[in-house]
């Protein structure tokens, strides 16, 4: 199948969810009527880096692409709008048409739009989404850099169940379902996170390079230092904390919180409060003996 | 360097020239200030498909990824916005921020800002970039949809000239060193695109996969036969009809312009007719005795 004819059978399975859409498919650009604030993120997954074809089917890999970029969105507070999706195509690939099915799933389970995207061939599997969300105002939008000293740091779901999910899949098992389940088809936290920024928290971020790396994150653009406690940490059973705090992949949000506002974040979505805010910089990580070093986030390989 | 420090070193090179930008780099997401229409496309370069790493200069490859884009906003008619950029790259580039600096030059010449990105680590060098342009109205912007029958085709510039760019480097040759730069640094057509739309012309697209393949584009969607007269064809010297008429990557403008408004037009952007739309479909190609068949724009290896 050609590029253009490929193009033309996945535009017939793409549904548009925004109401916004003036034009899409068929022209050299979408166009969509905008609402006041524009969040945009751009995220790219490469085959044997961050899956893999062996243990991947490509319906999970489509999936996976959206799922990454829709976190972002979540993790500032914004509407999922558009998703925009390039697909580089080895020769090998048979049933491309299976990536986009994969994106379609997830997209009309959030109410986005694939709005428009490029496939060219190339010798290795890439997926690139860029996705745009929407606000009404700057204030319904959240950052990393806000959290306070004395804010209550929480996260959402659980922790390390994806990379534990993964590590079965390259032993070959195919039980317990459910890590394997979240490490295949992610849900990015919008609700979570629209809900979140409404109640008021201070600072989010999605966690998707490992909780001690992107916690790093909150701290050093919040210009705070992060307590957090390993043991309190989330997780399913048979994941050990610093499993917790360092798998990638789960996309749970992680917040930060003024006291005052802690029930009305309660009442926003299920949050474990893991660790304090205080004056410094950075992330301290507290074991049962004390601050534990060197335990960094989940790098690709 | 790792992807985090890259990412940084990346952030420094960057220059915001939107004034819109609420939240750019340090956050999940970028956040802009938004105008009514927003108006997005998603590009992608592959190394060994689009361009060769042994005839292109890491600027040279920035500087086009980021043409590639936002040439298609000029064939909107849009105002350039944003970029978001994501680069796979492999190890063995020793300077990535290179490609970094060559799409700063492009977005410094157009205004537009690169806002955000992605840097993964992968086995080949691949560039996508999304871009989002901005309207005020919907009739600010052009589709490929609008052409009728007795309307005058016309193009921007010349064609064929970046193939034949692509042919002396691909033999080892620095001169001439016009069509060269052409391949190397093409301009995308946005000023003159904003001054056809305004002038009401009914259809536009660039030309990016050659003449051959993106008048067809036009001619099917607008339900519309195009006539091209092949020697017409504006084009540099030793460059042929056939090679104008198939050559890719050039980026300029085909527009259709109803008869009343052939001055407007020719104000707003010099232009060379080549043609009529009549009633019927596709694109029909006219040489010296007759029509032409078999010319396909150009296909990347």
């Amino acid at each position: 199948m050609g590029e253009l004819e490929l193009i033309a059978a996945i535009e017939t399975l793409l549904a548009d969810r925004s109401g916004r859409l003036v034009r899409w498919t068929g022209d050299d650009a979408a166009v969509t009527r905008a609402r006041p604030y524009a969040v945009t993120s751009i995220d790219t997954l490469v085959d044997g880096v961050h899956f893999r074809r062996a243990t991947h089917e490509l319906r999970d890999i489509g999936w996976k692409a959206i799922a990454t970029a829709l976190s972002d969105l979540a993790a500032m507070g914004a509407d999922a709008g558009e998703a925009y999706v390039s697909v580089v195509l080895p020769d090998d690939v048979g049933a491309p048409l299976e990536l986009i099915h994969g994106m379609e799933e997830l997209a009309a389970e959030t109410g986005a739009t694939i709005a428009g995207g490029d496939v060219v061939h190339g010798p290795v599997l890439v997926l690139t989404v860029a996705v745009t969300g929407w606000a009404d105002s700057e204030e319904d939008l959240v950052g990393r850099d806000g959290a306070q000293p004395g804010d209550l740091v929480g996260v959402t779901g659980e922790l390390g169940a994806s990379e534990a999910g993964r590590l079965l899949l390259e032993a070959g098992q195919a039980e317990p379902a459910e890590p394997i389940r979240r490490h295949l088809r992610p849900r990015p936290r919008l609700e979570a996170g629209r809900a979140l920024a409404a109640a008021g928290v201070t600072a989010m971020i999605d966690i998707s390079d490992g909780l001690a790396t992107d916690a790093q994150h909150v701290a050093e653009r919040s210009h705070v230092e992060l307590r957090v406690r390993l043991g309190d940490l989330p997780r399913p059973e048979g994941v050990s904390a610093e499993q917790a705090a360092t798998g990638g992949d789960d996309y749970e949000l992680l917040v930060t919180v003024p006291p005052a506002r802690r029930e009305a974040a309660e009442a926003a979505a299920p949050l474990t409060w893991i660790g304090e805010a205080s004056a410094g910089r950075g992330l301290l990580l507290l074991g049962s003996d004390g601050p534990v070093t060197g335990l960094r986030g989940y790098e690709h390989p």
